[in-house]
């Protein structure tokens, strides 16, 4: 099987082409129109067949986010919200009684570049709660939980890696759980600024849109790891090859071959930077999201606040 | 012949698959490793067949700008301002002695979406001179020529359409000519961030990447105009039709239309907006581009002012 | 009686030192902890000796927006609304049946400089609808108003003078009033961030925080002119000198000038750019004070659409 | 004595009234146009008098920084790298011979507070090596000194403090020194953004213009500590304390007090905020700033990379 280039456990298993994959389960319902759709990686083999590693996928795919209506995205961060909750009481997280440990948001990326910024811009709307319980406490409400963010920059702007940056703050803060927000890339249009993939599986080296060498995993980190992300980007030789196998179908022609690594050889000649396929209003997009993103979040992380009482806080 | 979407007049040369063009002449020369194009758009019929009006076209085409060197983008914009001067001065626009008339420069596009915010990004690096011209005769220099520089903004910003201001505005300052900056689609992704185009044909509604129906002509505005772009972006259409064609051939047989109108469907499923392939380092490629462009919009203008001095009235 | 620098038109009345000045009449009232104050002047005598021209003159002095609180932000805004209303009611500027003509909103002020920025951060969040109204007319409700809406930068960066663009854009789309708004100065530093003056008297040059020479009345435009302003600064020296005045009293001793001389050498010794007084966080208060004023400006050029409506239109 | 709000050593000694201090040492000179005041603070005695710990403050005054002009510029930031190779010299630090261990650059405030920006804005212009040396090696020139560089931003954004982010990182990289940058407050307006102070003491609780606890010593981060900062701000408190005692002379008279405490209490009227008196143009002052200290930064710390090595590899 040829690898395709997607971030998305549920492209990948799609475009594995089986109905049944040994080592994976597949779960699928709707609600109040948005498609969730669950894959379950449980052996090595399915894992090294998907190329995503063992751990739990959730997907939520709602098409009306491209209404850009205020209403519909507080529905799915409504969703979003509950979703990221039930993973981290699935992996054990529980709203500690006092001010400790806290929850380390990081938002991979890089803010300079647009379609890969989601996790900057997530983070800056991120309610950021430990610097109250910890030094106003007459203003810190027991019904918070403390939660701190960082977007550590990338590489080439700071000197110091991702991991190194999260590894030593976990370090020294020691959280209960980091939650990851990424940009990552997808292979059919139809998911862009439009998909949300949550997982358990830690973030991996080599995806995200940034390709940066990123692996925050419970293992390095020596906590859970939830990581989220939105597809923002398709890559563009994973384009051209799928408008060429729209021609030839399965069958794998040699001119077909041949023609796609032309096609990869001029869209690589860009050597501006990778080629990629995107919204025009790309920029909108990405701060869309990161406020659906964010609103999640903060509603998984702070339950017993209400919207307006996070709002409030955020002013 | 199908319509092929680009704003350079040589990829619609090219795309129309005859080497010959009755109507058209062609010229093509190297200078310093930089490949000069232009096509002469003499006859309505070939502006009919090639979908360009009437005019002169020049592209350069400057691969080295990929290596994102400091020396090779003085040396581009060296060739561009000479380029540009050959141009006005074809137009029988020349330095005037006194103060007037200015030339008006127009950033064209919209600053938040980044794709379609080089003009906007160029006017602002413009060295612009009316105001010390008009307000401090005594730093004044006899060596200066008065130019003032607007980027308008897009309709949906201010409520008024890019066409209206330029034309109030003209009619207020009179300028000798309005040299516009916009960013194009180009078939080609060899040409993103490679290529400069410049015309005398003026701007046309539909052309350039956000879609406003701008146009900017001799005869609506009552002076010269001097369009410069560089495409940022392909539609992800018009590489999805590339890429089958390599499979088909010239042959345009029914089921190759059939599975272009799928993929077409399915990239205009993501109605964050239209589809675009770009490079992912959009907004340092249209960053970079924009300096080379105004450098060589100073050089063109201010003939009498050494870079020196340029770069310090900037600063 | 010796200048004081104030924009604000009852720190002129106060400053005067007179309970009753002959040509001015004084209004103050109290609404939900606002306070109102109105200075009509009426003859040029009186205009002479406080500095500003003939007109009327409404100040808000809302105290509670130091809270940075959004609902405390809604109350003022309704109550700016309203009076915005009110003053283009006696203007004779009702909201017409169809179309036309627009009210144009001008921000002035450099987005550049944070002090002098308010004018167009608040123009970036009036509602623009002329586009639509014009261009998507199933979109377009017969509640709506037109408004179009631009902030024409400064003399530096474009070359042509705020007063020239204004001038030509209205002469071309022909409104039935100009809205300004922008940054000015105070005397006290109890109404930075907390005052906003709105005024029928136009934009008088040597006014706002900028220092240009903008003038925008009603004779030069051709419409009424409404101007809205807060101020975000107090000038050092007038900070200065009120200091003296505590310790020396209103006897004007020849120290005192002698001193007052000394300190505003030393201010000026800056020439980085004249000193002013300012609170340490003044971009988040000119980004608060934006908001208040498009939401107040809102309310008033679109009296039938809900804020719901306005919220979900501006998104 | 009254305790005088400044940041600058040279300013603490000055408000002492002193010639002389037990336990401080005065050496002052010039260099093309450049005036240097180095204060020695020897004994904790004179410590607690100048409120300034023990250590080396070298204080920079170059007014022609006022002109900006670019070869000012270039000419302040040669003299300030020189001096900064001298302190670091000085503390025993040579450049490695090998990749390790890296200079660690951290800038200190508020990105969004343009009077507290001066560190994040200083940092984005430093040269990143570290990343270079250890990825690259075939592009890393054995010329090079490994930097890494973090704005890790203010409490209120990331719930982590500054303190704790930079002693995890200094834990896991284990820097030669860490070279901290800091927007300053000062007592004479002539000093604002024209003097650049540096020093080994450390950062102190309570310096800085965002008043956050930030205490970055050799004890807290095992390496040594050089802080380096310009005055943005003059307090406003200060300049009106200053403005009475132009007139009231050295006596303290219970007038002078009660006045002061009267001003005092309006300037805080204004809880937006402290108050501060800053140029006009702070916003282009303090990003010329970033610039001049940056490049000194850049050339202490790359003394055998040139000037366009070092612009070029910043591109």
């Amino acid at each position: 099987m040829r690898q395709i280039h997607t971030d998305l456990a549920m492209e990948a298993f799609q475009a594995s082409g089986q109905e049944n994959l040994p080592g994976v389960q597949i779960n699928q319902w709707e609600e109040s129109g948005v498609t969730m759709t669950e894959v379950m990686v449980e052996t090595e083999e399915a894992a090294g067949i998907l190329g995503k590693p063992i751990g739990s996928y959730l997907t939520l795919e709602a098409p009306m986010l491209r209404e850009r209506d205020p209403d519909v995205r507080i529905a799915v961060s409504n969703l979003l919200g509950e979703e990221i909750g039930r993973m981290l009481a699935a992996l054990g997280i529980e709203k500690p009684d006092g001010e400790n440990p806290p929850i380390l948001v990081v938002g991979l990326g890089n803010r300079l570049i647009t379609p890969d910024s989601l996790g900057p811009m997530t983070v800056d709307r991120v309610l950021v709660t430990r610097h109250i319980l910890r030094e106003l406490p007459e203003f810190a409400d027991r019904r918070m939980r403390s939660v701190c963010a960082i977007a550590p920059g990338v590489l080439g702007i700071t000197g110091v890696e991702t991991v190194e940056m999260v590894e030593s703050l976990s370090a020294k803060l020691k959280p209960a759980a980091v939650v990851c927000v990424d940009s990552l890339s997808a292979r059919s249009s139809s998911r862009i600024g439009i998909a949300i993939q949550m997982t358990d599986a830690g973030i991996q080296p080599g995806s995200g849109v940034g390709n940066h060498r990123r692996a925050l995993t419970k293992s390095s980190l020596g906590c859970e790891v939830v990581a989220i992300g939105m597809p923002t980007v398709i890559y563009a030789a994973t384009l051209a090859r799928d408008a060429m196998e729209y021609l030839g179908g399965s069958e794998e022609s040699q001119q077909h071959e041949q023609a796609f690594a032309d096609i990869e050889r001029e869209l690589l000649q860009c050597s501006m930077g990778e080629m990629i396929v995107t919204p025009r209003e790309i920029d909108s997009m990405v701060e869309d999201a990161a406020q659906v993103i964010a609103m999640g979040i903060n509603k998984a992380l702070q339950p017993e606040l209400s919207d307006e009482e996070i709002a409030t806080m955020m002013d």
